[in-house]
């Protein structure tokens, strides 16, 4: 047992009634979702945005870190982080979002982070306009796909990588993509992708490659072990459906207060606002529909400002609870796209882009 | 089943062969523990310590924040933030980590946060010294506890309560605590306590409240519900021992890079050197041994410089790989009041330390 393939295993989704595993509950030791009452703040603090890794976090030295961009260019570029940051610097409030957020909620279960609803945070980020970089360099004419390189080494159901994963030139150029040093006013953290990361806006994160090195330019589709990894697929053999933009998704602020163990809420009879955030990478959020029973009744919630192109909207409804007993609440967001939040699991083999509404389960007091 | 009693279940021991549950899973979604790789920091980045809050993180607003000292004193104090700010400002630097660290790995396993060995973390924390604040209050003769209460609310065990911890006279006016306002240099972020938090150097976490509100100083011994939980246990009716310092462990920094799913180690053949970072709260580490054959023979490592009294100490290891194969890297530390780190699981009814070592499985590569 002294190969790679011995020590990394294809995927696989666990059969009905098999629990969480060791492997699962390492994964979920080290990776974190975002507290899921901290959607109060219009922007995550710092450590409580959600984080997956998929190696390790790579030390870097910011003194003899370089950012290279090459390949399929008119003017290679190598880059210190004091060259990047002397370019003109654009601060976004992004809404960022993991593909494989409501993973543990699927049956059966596709085996890898057991993500319930807390993959996501909204983080004010500071950095430069990765186009007028490529444009700088000069693009050549036979372009098709830019590949981002981080510094993270590992191996991946069998294949050892560094995480790379690219953009099609178009996506690539898009102006709202940036190269970040920072967020909500510090350097990146080591584990938020320190020096220097992608930040793709309105895509789900694995898009946002961290712990950056390299720029490559290539004239041919990029099909990396990412690019395939991250497929909408029912059987593993399948080409599958690329994944890119999130898909619309409210979450509520649990209200009331919980359970050490269960989580399950409390509450006492009594005016209450219901509050929460929404979100979607393909259009701005123009509806939240909220129910207190289950998914009996539905009702529209009051959304707030627009904050910045790409941050989750926040939303409230009020709620006289007078009756002691079992309320189940949820929230589903509408995108001015057209698109709607499902309200079935859309299971597929890698368990990403699970929109079905988290359920928040209430218990109102009968005492006063 | 509208009562408290319905929805807060007692502690309960997971049967033989019971998996991690969904509430566990819940839990570890939202905690988190520090990916074990962020040990090659002196100081851990703000974010990556681990975190444990029982309840909801509170939001609190500074400009009406206050800190009420009362009780058993002769002064009662009310403090506005910008008054404990303006008292003379103390850092230090200090490793802390949660009682349960490790519990899930025991067996029969308990049923809480399922901890595997990451709940640790060294910041640099700022703040004042609680000794000067109370002897500014004035003590009154017959005071026995001082009583910290925190804005965390929430129902454990049936028991409704505001987060709240004691300690003695004699452990408060110890010149090390600390109530602290900041870390890495910046105001504690909401979920390690904002604005204001105990910092009980040495003491496992649980006795650093956070979010804290007021300190009450009184006359009895105080029985609070986290007073009684906190301690080691057989048997759920005996008195048990209540956890106070942190026992010596050492942990390292996994070796080579990892399997994404596993996280089992994977080296080529060549020299390498294995770090890590050993603590106690007991007494200051003077000694660290490693092996690599998973406990059949143990080498002394070098222990690196004393930072501060309460942070931990960095260790290396030279190891020069020269065979393929399956290896099983450890470390065990002993302080200099003599304890040496149990490799036995101390089992006891609430998980609490376990300082049984991490085992790092690592596969040595055959190719070159």
């Amino acid at each position: 047992m002294t190969s790679l393939s011995d020590v990394s295993l294809p995927s696989r989704v666990a059969p009905d009634g098999e629990a969480i595993g060791l492997d699962e509950l390492g994964l979920a030791a080290r990776n974190h979702g975002m507290p899921l009452e901290l959607m109060r703040h219009d922007v995550t603090p710092l450590g409580a945005h959600y984080l997956l890794t998929h190696y390790d976090v790579p030390y870097a030295d910011p003194r003899t870190w370089r950012l290279d961009v090459d390949g399929r260019v008119n003017r290679p570029l190598s880059l210190s982080l004091a060259d990047l940051r002397s370019r003109p610097e654009v601060s976004r409030t992004v809404t960022m979002e993991c593909a494989g957020n409501g993973r543990a909620r699927l049956l059966p279960r596709p085996v890898s982070q057991p993500w319930l609803h807390e993959a996501v945070g909204t983080m004010t980020w500071t950095g430069t306009s990765l186009a007028s970089l490529l444009a700088e360099a000069g693009l050549a004419d036979d372009a098709v796909d830019v590949v981002f390189t981080g510094a993270d080494h590992g191996v991946e159901r069998g294949v050892e990588q560094d995480y790379a994963r690219s953009l099609t030139v178009a996506d690539a150029m898009n102006e709202d993509v940036l190269l970040v040093w920072g967020c909500n006013g510090v350097d990146l953290p080591p584990q938020h992708g320190f020096p220097l990361r992608l930040l793709v806006p309105g895509w789900y994160g694995m898009a946002s490659v961290k712990w950056l090195r390299r720029i490559e330019v290539v004239a041919q589709t990029f099909d990396g072990p990412q690019m395939l990894a991250y497929r909408l697929r029912q059987d593993p053999l399948e080409e599958g459906i690329p994944l890119t933009r999130i898909l619309p998704r409210a979450l509520v602020v649990p209200p009331g207060f919980p359970d050490f163990l269960s989580r399950r809420r409390v509450l006492r009879p009594g005016p209450q606002v219901l509050e929460g955030r929404a979100w979607s990478g393909w259009a701005p959020v123009t509806r939240v529909d909220v129910t207190i029973d289950d998914g009996q009744s539905w009702r529209p919630a009051e959304l707030g400002p627009d904050v910045d192109r790409w941050a989750w909207r926040r939303w409230t409804m009020p709620w006289v609870v007078d009756e002691p007993g079992q309320y189940v609440v949820q929230a589903r967001a509408t995108d001015a796209s057209g698109r709607t939040q499902s309200t079935d699991p859309l299971w597929n083999r890698g368990g990403f882009a699970n929109s079905a509404p988290q359920r928040v389960e209430v218990t109102v007091l009968a005492e006063g």
